[in-house]
């Protein structure tokens, strides 16, 4: 028996364009004289629909376009495709299974339901005149088959994570895993999808394996499955897999929303250098325009560094100063009386940056202009809203800064295979150039200190680490060790239990206040990791410390 | 037996503000000579408190306060209390009592599921020697009891809304209904708690009722209860309510993000006038900066409305031109090449107004500024990022343009006592004044025919209605019966079938389009209704129209 399974990629919310493809592949595979062909869960109506489960008229819609599906199964192939399935005018996620144009899966009558017990999960095929039991397992999920099955189907529909390692718990017999490609989103969080189709050997080793993120239709013959030689699985550094899964992400939202040109600052800053690194290899450098915005605080040193960027990618490159324009907001607001601290007018740098020059820009070419943000910042709010925090999409959200480093090496080795984002923007500190403080020059910068805080910060957003825990690990100079940087950081820069507690009280603060003010305000999150912002709801509740907390601080102080 | 029962504020994900405030309540119940005191579900921890579930250290704080709360029973004090209850590191909601120092509830130990069965939804306790079965109920869910019980205890912990009617499923027992007060919220939105505890007869009547949004502690004899004299519920209007739980909404923000001024700008609207209209009361004129920022569109009429305002208010007040600012972006743009359209130049100004003007003022106040978007603004994105569509709350996005109004008239009539929101702000047609097309004067404006679409587009946010729905209702002549506007204006506004669908289908992706961009970067919004944007999830996922919908418009334009 030969079983075709199909990588396809999905667009949510749309039976229509899904549905075509569909039956695209349904005719490519009994040309391929497939027996049986495999699509995703969810493959007509997407899984990450939102609250459009809720509207009835849409569940109909792709329940009928489900129909075609049935209609367009033959004689000699059964289809087996995942949609919703109706119940009582309100919709739940389904697997179906259809020959010669009707619905044949068993037990269910109508489909196949995700959230059936396990022993159910099973359809029974009658192909050649033999009966098969088919196994249905959902992603990495537990299950336990009343009878022996002939072959299972593992639907796989987890978004892309470099969190999450290749898995398959092995039922013990031929398997058929059909993942999925392309993006689905929720609001705040947009995930990729790389597919992860492969055929497993009754030994639970792989001996097919698909592309990531790519589409194909791959073909099987049920009976050599045990017989083909099992396969190495190909290293991928996690860095490579960052690459691959953001360049990737941009390029499908950018088609999703049907927008071409990309608008990106370039302070000459590393995070907007690989941001336009990024962008120019998924659309192309004739789609790229890169517009650095110098006041008087921007240093010849990035405005030469952002040029020479420019000038390597091959992007349109606007120099558009703002420093007028900041003069006449104060101007306009001390006229009225109003007092303009040093730091409002860093705020103000930001603001006219993105919302005056970009937002304008990007409207007037028809493009989107980007928020450059990495995870770092987005944790503690370091970024002004409707300032750098602005933009279409957060690409680097969910990147920590040694990430967007390592990114950039990578793509200058690897993608450009030459210094397209130039050494000197890897080797500069990390700075805003809002104010003489944070002047490069002069070795200063951001007040995140990433060789520590990256992982600090990481504690909190990713491991729901207080400083209760950071402290008690202070208490037994288990920091380092427990957090994961470099040994030695914690004693560099803070001498004294004093310093090591401000800085921690300072990023708390943060993260709980500010942090979550600018998140619900945030452009959407590229996720590559099982923690994105955006999945977990949060709460605006502002600062709290636990008594225990607050216990330990003061022995340590007393001390 | 006396029963207090305590309608407090409570501060989500801070357990030592609350745990100081109940058992200072404790300390009063004892003095009033209560023998028990009922305090509100999740009263230590506060209900949303989103990801901090996730912390450890914060779930064993919230525990470790309840023990301080439990050492704080009475011999002759039984205390019943909400509070996370410890399972395996992680927790979950449950209701304690304790008594004597030492929880005292049965029949699960160390506290009372929230999730349990209902029917072990029950406590015993003995008090002056005599055994009373007490059930417990959360809002209006289900109960059924073993036995019979001595009283109950409803857990009221929905936030408030408009649309929830009052109601109460007597069990056939004396019920204390115990709310709370104060505001929580989920990130994206914040929703208000009006208290709503009362005391209810064997009948299931009313016998004592507590003020909304309101804290308080009230005793109750329980021997008294059945013959206490039935009260009738006090008759509020829909716009009463939604003033009182707007005004308390924003000032109980505002006081827990520590925020005193308030920059709102005015534009000689009716939003923006309401919002300071609102927020004048709601935290005093003299913290309330309003500011007029006219451009060349901008009309002597509503100026000078503006101005009046200001003046009837008594609120600090500016004028800022943008025209300069706005010119001199066009200019920095057309200088390199860009052309810049008129709409784009429409949005420049708004942006110009929020992120240039009164995100500087607020900033440099110490202050917020306002987001004034109403609900039909917000369903189809017909606001601008960065502009209009920012600011640190949207106090008004949860209401129809009606209901605005409403507020208006009614705020003129009850709160000011004079036409403090001047009445032409109330005739004027409603404009964004940001080109010639939209000039007041000459009675053009949105192109929002509110009377029609805030019917349409609530169909559309809150029914979950698609077009395929609107469309049939067109057919047969019932659109308006359907979605609840005054009769004959499909006919007034779309003289044929092709001006409806076209109107139809261009609300229809503004909603599954920008709208829902838009509102992913939108400010918080304050819910009045079941139904507020950012509770239900939403994908962004661009336009799509059912198959029947399709197929209904062609046999519709082929007549």
């Amino acid at each position: 028996m030969k079983i075709a399974y199909a990588q396809m990629k999905i667009a949510a919310g749309h039976p229509d364009v899904n549905t075509k493809k569909i039956l695209q592949l349904i005719d490519k595979a009994q040309k391929g004289k497939a027996d049986v062909v495999i699509f995703p869960e969810m493959a007509v109506a997407g899984l990450m629909i939102g609250n459009t489960w809720q509207q009835e008229s849409f569940i109909e819609d792709c329940w009928e376009y489900g129909e075609d599906i049935i209609l367009a199964s033959k004689k000699n192939l059964t289809v087996v495709f995942g949609n919703i399935e109706l119940s009582d005018d309100s919709g739940f996620n389904a697997i179906f299974s259809a020959r010669n144009k009707r619905l044949t899966c068993t037990p269910v009558d109508a489909g196949l339901s995700r959230y059936a017990d396990d022993s159910d999960n099973y359809f029974s095929f009658i192909i050649k005149g033999k009966r098969y039991n088919v196994g249905c397992i959902f992603n990495n999920e537990n299950f336990h088959f009343k009878g022996k099955m002939d072959f299972c189907i593992n639907f796989y529909s987890e978004p892309f994570s470099i969190d999450r390692d290749f898995f398959f718990n092995s039922p013990g017999c031929p398997t058929i895993r059909i993942g999925l490609t392309g993006i689905q989103n929720t609001g705040k969080t947009i995930h990729s999808f790389n597919g992860g189709s492969a055929v497993f050997n009754s030994r639970g080793e792989v001996v097919q394996l698909t592309e990531p993120f790519e589409e194909c239709l791959n073909f099987v013959e049920l009976e050599e499955i045990d017989k083909m030689p099992a396969l190495e699985l190909p290293e991928v550094s996690e860095t490579e897999k960052i690459y691959r899964a953001i360049s990737f992400g941009v390029k499908e939202f950018l088609e999703q929303i049907g927008i071409k040109k990309v608008v990106i600052g370039v302070s000459g800053g590393i995070d907007s250098a690989v941001a336009a690194a990024l962008y120019t290899q998924a659309v192309g450098a004739e789609n790229v325009i890169l517009v650095n915005m110098p006041s008087v605080f921007n240093s010849a040193t990035t405005k030469g560094l952002s040029e020479q960027l420019a000038k390597n990618l091959g992007c349109k490159y606007y120099v558009v100063p703002i420093q007028e324009s900041v003069d006449w907001t104060v101007k306009q607001l001390e006229e009225r009386g109003i007092e303009v601290s040093n730091f409002v007018k860093e705020n103000i740098q930001a603001r006219d940056r993105s919302a005056r020059i970009l937002a304008a820009i990007a409207a007037s070419v028809g493009g989107v202009f980007t928020c450059n943000a990495n995870k770092a910042e987005t944790t503690v709010g370091y970024a002004t809203l409707y300032g750098d925090e602005a933009g279409f999409l957060s690409a680097l959200a969910d990147l920590w800064k040694y990430q967007v480093y390592d990114l950039a090496r990578y793509m200058n080795e690897k993608i450009y295979k030459f210094e397209a984002i130039p050494q000197g923007i890897i080797d500069i500190v990390p700075s805003a150039e809002l104010s003489t403080a944070q002047n490069v020059d002069e070795g200063k910068g951001d007040p995140l200190k990433y060789p520590y805080h990256d992982y600090l910060l990481r504690a909190f957003a990713e491991d729901n680490l207080t400083p209760e825990d950071i402290l008690g690990w202070y208490v037994s100079s288990q920091v380092e060790d427990n957090i994961g940087c470099e040994n030695g950081l914690v004693e560099k820069y803070f001498p004294t239990a004093q310093d090591f507690i401000a800085d921690l009280e300072r990023w708390w603060k943060q993260f709980m206040g500010m942090g979550v003010a600018k998140r619900i305000q945030s452009p959407p999150i590229l996720a590559v990791t099982d923690e994105p912002y955006g999945v977990e709801q949060e709460s605006q509740n502002c600062l709290h410390f636990t008594r225990a907390y607050l216990e330990l601080k003061e022995r340590l102080l007393a001390n």
